[in-house]
């Protein structure tokens, strides 16, 4: 675990990404979203990945010159080409539009399509609620996932996020993929040599297994709640990828954005902002009440306190406002190490 | 089991509705919605539950006279309160409302307050893609389910269903709710006295537990995933009953629409309809591509086909088509019977 400034740690992200001619304004919005994801916890989604966005720029598969473009709109409605740009630049714009339109309207929808990953969906659904209205954010990915009565990976562990906003904490928000578990968490139990709970991978005849070393050459992630997990992917993938009309519309035609770096990523993504004050003059003083119903419901046993979604990271993140300091666990101090070698810029950790 | 032709089942209902005074249009209605679900083969939503809404408004708890009316209207946004009618009568109102706004803004939302137990959520979003468009169909629940860190029943298992149009089935849909299984498939499992997996529900101390026995009196449902049913269950209430501002907004104040008989059930709905046809020239070839590429997916071992979400339920449906018969599992028949036997109507099956 290391420490660093959260300017430094800005700064760093700002600086290396201006050094592969990324614009002053692009630069400032992707460093701000991976800071901001470290200061959630959120590790295996923030700064960790700038080397291998880096990477693929060099490598000719995501652009850093290009800019998002809007190619279709309508009242409530917008549809985005991202060019090829990283994930966070179009995706920043789109729920922005999103938000913009369903302030008078009530409900308003951006999708964005031929982008690349764009981190953590929390990080839009979040624009939204510190708009004071609520905001969806879903994309496609690679395929990691089977779906009932398959074998294999076939469908990607699509992700979803939604936030809404209160006062007594920045927002509710949740930020979750549409597969039991992560990679990470059945990469760690193989790692470790551990069983896992037959729900989390299929083996490769399809079957539900106790043994993380099946994972991914074999087997493939399982769906949360079987097809209820199933029946998200999809519609995730029919709401980002089919509804752009995107070439590689579906997860299963997806390239994994960090394994295939020299070509495009193609991942689709799509925004719902709704204005909940429209309706309802207190809505944030309803979350707040929300919240505090929550937090006062019985608990089970040694548990001291009922988290809402999202009150963790927002934990996370207050502890590192007012100029304290980040905390960088080893794998992510490592991927920043080898960006700063290769892009000559200083890493001033404490 | 029991055969009757989808005729006499028609007739049955809407001549149970018209006894207890429901005009001919909201008959006609709640007699489409509950006989398309048993054609469906979700049996349990369909008219099993006919003789318990009669019974509700015997009691005084739904009003069969009064009539949903719009509270709120902007461009995209609709807000209806339902008067205490029986769901399906709001519900079906409010999805042709948004699928109306959504022709040409793109999307649109229409929040349902004060209303009743609307059935499958799927008859809902299934308007939209009859109509061409994308469906979601949302609604808050009394309380069955516990959130991690609590125990006992603290939240509704809070349904959701979506829907898109396709040419070789008439939609791809989703219905499903937040908790890993539902009540019944608990229930079922205790009458047999057999071991459960230990996802299904936690005891009176908020811990897992295989025993089917702690359900209902002590237990609770489990949400799908964890704090991912949790999420999904949480934003459900806030994007229905919070938004709608409803005094019971949030599932842990909302009672049984079938145990609590003589009080309104209180519970909110929210529909969204979004129009892919203004961003996609072949948006249904394009799902029936999709459908084809999950057909063609390898397969686990022993497994004959792969399903989309609701193919199954439309391959029921179209076997009771062209004046086939529609199969009544005994616990259809005999609320069906018993509603014959109050009503005065008779229930003519084969």
């Amino acid at each position: 675990m290391k420490i660093i400034k959260e300017k430094e740690l800005y700064s760093f992200c700002y600086e290396c990404l201006l050094k592969y001619n990324m614009s002053e304004e692009d630069s400032k919005t992707v460093s701000m979203c991976l800071v901001k994801t470290d200061k959630w916890g959120i590790n295996t989604h923030g700064t960790k990945n700038l080397y291998g966005y880096i990477n693929k720029n060099i490598a000719g598969g995501v652009s850093f010159k290009d800019r998002p473009v809007i190619e279709k709109e309508y009242t409530s409605m917008a549809l985005i080409d991202a060019n090829n740009t990283l994930g966070y630049i179009p995706a920043t714009m789109a729920m922005n539009i999103a938000c913009d339109k369903a302030e008078k309207s009530g409900i308003a929808i951006a999708v964005v399509k031929n982008s690349c990953h764009y981190g953590a969906g929390a990080l839009y659904a979040n624009i939204a609620s510190d708009r004071g209205m609520i905001g969806i954010a879903i994309s496609n990915v690679d395929k990691k996932m089977t779906i009932p009565g398959a074998r294999g990976m076939v469908i990607g562990h699509n992700p979803f996020s939604l936030s809404a906003p209160a006062n007594i904490l920045p927002s509710i928000f949740l930020d979750a993929s549409s597969s039991n578990v992560s990679s990470l968490k059945v990469l760690t139990a193989k790692a470790k040599g551990t069983e896992i709970p037959n729900n989390w991978i299929c083996d490769k005849d399809g079957m539900p297994t106790n043994d993380p070393s099946k994972y991914p050459d074999e087997g493939a992630l399982l769906p949360m709640g079987n097809h209820k997990g199933y029946g998200i992917a999809l519609f995730i993938d029919i709401l980002t990828g089919v509804i752009a009309s995107s070439l590689n519309s579906i997860s299963n035609d997806i390239p994994s954005w960090c394994f295939d770096i020299e070509v495009p990523n193609k991942v689709s993504h799509t925004f719902i902002a709704i204005n909940p004050n429209l309706l309802c003059e207190n809505f944030k003083e309803r979350i707040d009440e929300l919240i505090e119903s929550i937090h006062s419901f019985p608990k089970a046993s040694n548990v001291e306190k009922i988290y809402v979604p999202g009150e963790m990271e927002w934990n996370k993140y207050m502890a590192t406002e007012n100029g304290k300091t980040i905390n960088l666990p080893d794998d992510v101090f490592d991927e920043l190490e080898k960006l700063s070698r290769l892009a000559g810029v200083d890493l001033k950790v404490l």
